[in-house]
């Protein structure tokens, strides 16, 4: 048997663990000569495969690949973009094997979600429905922790450990002025689909009092006089008010809270997401001083409060994507087993890509408490283990050191180009 | 001469270090016990002193106050509480002295921006407008970095490093997803009057194309469409835009580009600040896809990130408070001297306070680029420093340690309540 090459994608959202996937891949493959030679990764993930433009990562300093796991983002660009079915864009794939062919690709490793996975499902089928020789790994990753049968997804840790850091930062302020000053604080999150960073902010409770005092799930119904009631009675009896609320949330019609502020008292049009429309509810029902944070991509990019649990998980499922490559494994992913709560103890396994690809893994209504407005015992023992330990970045200057890859071009060998 | 308690209090907006310059003025006021007796905060600020709700700090242990450095927000309750002149309120400043008549109160360290230097100057005044002996020193502390007589403020230098690393870790995030997704991302930051926590952003650019590529300071007024030209060439030369846009941000005519954003292109009200406005202008003349982060409260408590020297600094200005005090000196603030940029090199001096209340220190011109949408290299020698060295918290399963005092209160002893 021949050593053939790699072809390693990124795809979909970054986020501040996904590059330590990378280093894992990189670093991993050199340890498989027999079975690998290059890693080439494709530059803004599979778009890079079609338009047959591919980074050379041999031609990266150890050094370089190393600073990988403490870089934010996605070193070799990311892209959202979904294969459709074979029967849809033949040419697609076509043009996927010219290039795999062209360039002796004889392993497709694919780091990303759910729609991702169903990507790296159709390109390990390729043997089957097109006749070329291609084992497919997918290495999970989505901040949004909703990939099925793995306990975790990476990139969701640190995202996690950003909330909960966060909001307890914020709790501070706020016990700090309320007396005469801002009362009611909300932190915005990402996570259009289900409330996993939401909830993560829960953690920062820890007793009686602590923010955050309310959390806004996806998952629950809005009902802005109990969401109201409770802002207030939190007001009365802690003084302030912190709140984190998901990007996602809904009101009973499954309607984005973010959309519903379409509208306002006067009927007229309002832009911003959740934090600005629960904030006019705030100040128009209860007229108290309020204060509100957007987190957006800064939640996602800040590598400088990574979660150590994350990264190394991070990391690992790169090896291990490798490892499962050399071993002859295709159509899987890998994915993160939990042996135990306390302590934590995990190790890897493989999950059959079918059963992952295009399954959200939601949140059990059991994390979540009774009355919806934050995170059940069951949740923590859960939460916690992820967004423990830091790995903090080097930093020169007061600044964190993050890498930029050379990412030298392979020279194009098919000739052709390709549109889609 | 018998000693006399320290009457303690925090002022105005909270900050990552002012809990720092408090652990400050404890630790020292124990090293001159023929000077100093206890150390009382005010619950609230200045409004524990009208209304006699002193904290006792000789009540927590060492660990405690030690653990205040590591600590955001103001531990004893800070409030936006300024005295009016002796005229207008003279029953304010009889309540005062008679509360510190009836603790012992000789010295009086207020640490807090510019109105509370104005308060302090006040208080310093007392001896001779009122016949009662104290003296009166300033710590200094803002995030906006506006007092004068001191090269920097504490609490600003931590901010300038959140500021700095986040905008440096988006910048990542887009850099890898622009090619097919966004391509333009606004973080917005507090501070309403002066650009130098914008400022502070622009340190995260080192070479040639770094985030961020645009700055909106509240000193340059806002032209649309030099901005949307900005943000075009830079999308079109570097494939995204990352822009560091201060609340601030103003018109021509002097109007917060926040209250712009009132009508909209229906003549719709809005809601929100910079950032959305920014973005719906982006979105509206250049249609690229993009988001915005805003900062708000989470830069100014984020002690997870805070700068070293910033730490350092505003310990240094508690204790020198009170060795001030101790050396029988009032009416003064604690103000830094830099001694050289590189290395920085500073040193503990005094300002009158008369100097000091109610001036603004506004950033240079020259401190911003001709265009006016970047720093200067001369805002770079200055900043730099400020954001030097990182001073982790410690942590406990993912999560900061921060301390919460019991903060006794002490018995009252004057008999009366006070109601401005």
């Amino acid at each position: 048997m021949c050593a053939k090459n790699v072809f390693y994608a990124q795809s979909g959202g970054v986020t501040a663990a996904i590059n330590a996937s990378a280093a894992g891949v990189i670093e991993a493959a050199r340890e498989y000569p027999q079975q690998i030679n290059r890693v080439y990764a494709g530059r803004n993930g599979i778009i890079g495969a079609l338009t047959e433009d591919l980074i050379d990562t041999s031609a990266e300093s150890a050094g370089a690949i190393a600073a990988l796991r403490q870089t934010p983002a996605g070193a070799f660009g990311s892209a959202r973009y979904k294969l459709k079915g074979l029967d849809d864009n033949r040419a697609e794939y076509e043009r996927l094997i010219e290039v795999f062919k062209a360039h002796d690709i004889g392993y497709f490793l694919y780091n990303g979600g759910g729609d991702s996975a169903d990507t790296c499902l159709k390109v390990s089928q390729l043997a089957d429905t097109m006749g070329y020789p291609i084992q497919a790994i997918h290495i999970p990753k989505t901040m949004d922790n909703d990939l099925p049968h793995t306990d975790c997804s990476p990139g969701f840790g640190s995202v996690a450990k950003y909330t909960a850091v966060s909001i307890r930062e914020a709790g501070f302020d706020l016990a700090s002025m309320c007396a005469s000053s801002t009362k009611v604080f909300i932190l915005e999150v990402m996570g259009r689909h289900a409330g996993w960073t939401a909830a993560a902010g829960g953690l920062a409770a820890e007793s009686e009092g602590d923010s955050p005092h309310i959390i806004l799930f996806p998952e629950i119904a809005f009902d802005a006089d109990a969401f109201l009631a409770r802002v207030d009675a939190c007001v009365k009896q802690h003084g302030y008010c912190t709140i984190v609320a998901s990007e996602g949330a809904r009101d009973g019609n499954g309607q984005f809270l973010a959309d519903a502020g379409n509208s306002d008292a006067f009927g007229h049009t309002q832009l911003g997401g959740v934090a600005p429309f629960l904030a006019d509810l705030i100040k128009t029902r209860l007229d108290y001083k309020h204060h509100y944070a957007v987190a957006d991509y800064l939640m996602r990019a800040a590598r400088h409060i990574a979660s150590a649990t994350d990264i190394e998980q991070a990391y690992a499922v790169g090896r291990a994507a490798v490892e499962y490559a050399a071993a002859g494994k295709s159509g899987v992913m890998v994915s993160i087993k939990r042996e135990s709560d306390t302590p934590y103890r995990w190790t890897l396994g493989e999950a059959p890509l079918e059963q992952v690809a295009n399954v959200e893994k939601k949140m059990p209504r059991d994390y979540i408490s009774t009355d919806g407005f934050h995170i059940t015992a069951a949740a923590r023992r859960y939460l916690q283990p992820l967004i423990a330990g830091e790995d903090y970045p080097a930093y020169v200057d007061g600044l964190p050191q993050y890498v930029r890859l050379n990412n030298v071009a392979v020279a194009r060998k098919t000739g052709t180009t390709f549109t889609n």
